[in-house]
């Protein structure tokens, strides 16, 4: 097996980190977005990087908060959705679930799931996603099922293996990434030696470049029963004959 | 917008219900699963049901049961996952959350998540798979989540909108499908009428449908980066020059 | 039965509102938690309520973001958590799960975690704590058992019944306490006459205030095997000979 | 600090494990559950094991599954859960998920839950429980959220820290009280020497203690605002005049 012969290059994939540090460079969570994003970036995907934080996201089931007076740059954000073929939401795990960021991040793509896209569908229909979590306490499949049920709701295809992440054993320690723990060196860091991460993670990029390409040589997904507009005029769950 | 042109007549799909009803009569999840079996139907999809409390299932991580002496019938219903295209799962919800036997349902097929398709990819590559609940109390998207996790995480594409489900107001009532409640008469039944229902129940056939075409049109999913034996030969998440 | 004769004049309740609106006086939340502060305002209960966004709240698993030079008020309102002897948390339901301002609310919470109370133990030992959840989709119990998980993780005793909600069929429809839905009147507003709302709503209030006044008259809970510090001075998972 | 000198021999305890081994000597989930009820029955308290695996129990919302000609165990063991002042349920993690014996569990007391206590309260107030989580995969939180909301929503009264767990850094690997794995010797046995599954196994143990003590000594919750019947004759949410 050697590296895919299919041109991933006219593909853009979006990463962005939920996490709750102010500082970007303490995100351990950004380690791990890191070498899935080089994954794709190797296969000549076009991969762009948010961190959230960096930016002023006003709270609400609204598409723009600049409209009511608040500092917003969510519609910039939007835009840079809408432009992506695959999205990889980041983030930390605390308490046991995807952190306020995250939560905020997919309230506000949520608001716009009224509009649609150009077949009718819901807007978000033809994309593909996936989601990064780690922690030093457990929770990376707890996060993961309420990032990925969020996605597919809204219109995500979801591939097999979308979610990836480091945990370490019960109790606090070392983060994934962190060279130095307790005053002791940690070489080489911590989770870059797990089997099981480095895997799910390699399938989960290639996971979404497949089924992004799918996707798009597809020119989506039809748009038959699954429309606003047109579920009523095919077989549906309404009326026996329609 | 017409019926699809597309042929699915070599398209199989099997629901499996999770109620904890000994009699499947009494089921009202299997109400909104006959709707949506109804649409696959009428796009000529082979449709199969099982009911699981019909059978002996033994429970563990385990493949037959009967090797260390117990009823176990699922070594025959795992047959019929593994050639069916599309896997719906139906859940009733009790205290906001799946039922025991749609637990059971899914370690069992866990059990298998160690064997391999004939790509050398997890076994449930290539299928895609979905979920209907329905409850009087609510839960509806709290199910789902969690089917929906398990269904990818063991290598089902989920589509968009891949959930369905019927609940009422908060607090005990009628559930789907009832003609009475507290002596009096419903007409139409429980939920029938309920659009929000109906659209997502038909969004969710369709979807799967879709779907396992496009699976099924491009033999499955690509084996590049999401095999056991050969992601470290391709860009992966372990070693900078695979 | 009559009202009870027990004095809980000495108690203070905090009611905290992590619904999304910027505009409080269109949380549909705030109207069920005022109907539960109004029951333990009729026993003598000091009540007070927050509308978080009604402050700024940095991100962050930090005690004081004006440390490092964010606009920050939480000090303030953990200063009032501190002095409460009851804790209700609210939240509006978005796909399935509690809101990010919530969210936001629990992880500042948990960052003051590693204090201590003046027995030694975690700062929230001695305390007592709900929620409240409405919406018009589905998720009442998924919140409640993340909000309720993340209160007694922390330090908090959970009664019987602590979670109380109002949601409506599934589908969009009327929220809680609207008086007009579609163009039309409602008379009594949406969900005023749910008796399971009410009923639980009730039972929440009575059974906060009973475990606060056993905790309190109880002095806490007693400092035997739930300290840091004195853990393996009595009989312990650690070692069979404390 | 020394071991307590409250009495705590008048108090009953019951450890339910919901594993999915039929082997009970296999379960990882025990070893910890063990040594949980090791602390309890140093103090003195009448502690009891049940496999619920080593029982028939039928499916279903049902009291009795003999009634329809069923095999079931359970009204023995409902009688035990009845006459316990503490419940510990046990469950292993699969797919981040509690086990389905666990969930069959918390279904059948559910089952129950329209009786009444002497009071008239929901059947299981004056009582209160915890969960204890193994597995080699993560979820213990999630777990623990799910087991416990059940418990509080049917009348436990839930304490501080009332979950305890132990897993390993994330992927396969050995599980709570192996002593080899892989072919290697492992001494202590995996997880022994993790102080914060110590600790919190610890609390949580004389947590439950003390919260028993507490409500034994106190009668159980005091009837007023919580029963079915006389909930509308105190202050309530339903009525401004009661």
């Amino acid at each position: 097996m050697s590296n895919a012969t299919t041109d991933y290059s006219d593909l853009k994939a979006l990463y962005i980190n939920g996490s709750i540090k102010k500082d970007k460079t303490k995100s351990h969570t950004q380690v791990l977005m890191n070498k899935s994003a080089k994954i794709m970036k190797s296969q000549g995907v076009d991969v762009e990087h948010i961190y959230l934080l960096d930016h002023a996201i006003a709270y609400g089931m609204i598409k723009d908060g600049k409209e009511d007076g608040q500092a917003d740059d969510w519609p910039m954000i939007q835009q840079k959705i809408m432009a992506a073929d695959i999205l990889v939401i980041g983030s930390p795990i605390w308490l046991g679930v995807k952190s306020s960021v995250a939560t905020l991040l997919i309230e506000r793509m949520y608001a716009y799931s009224g509009d649609r896209n150009d077949k009718g569908q819901y807007l978000y229909y033809g994309k593909t996603g996936g989601c990064i979590i780690t922690g030093n306490e457990d929770g990376i499949k707890h996060c993961a099922m309420d990032i990925l049920y969020a996605l597919q709701h809204i219109g995500y295809m979801v591939p097999p293996q979308a979610d990836c992440g480091w945990i370490g054993e019960a109790g606090s320690g070392a983060s994934y990434g962190d060279t130095e723990w307790d005053g002791k060196k940690i070489d080489p860091p911590t989770g870059f030696d797990n089997d099981f991460t480095n895997r799910n993670t390699t399938f989960m990029a290639w996971n979404l470049m497949h089924t992004a390409r799918m996707l798009k040589d597809n020119g989506g997904i039809p748009e038959v029963g699954n429309t606003t507009e047109g579920w009523q005029n095919v077989a549906n769950a309404k009326s026996d004959n329609p």
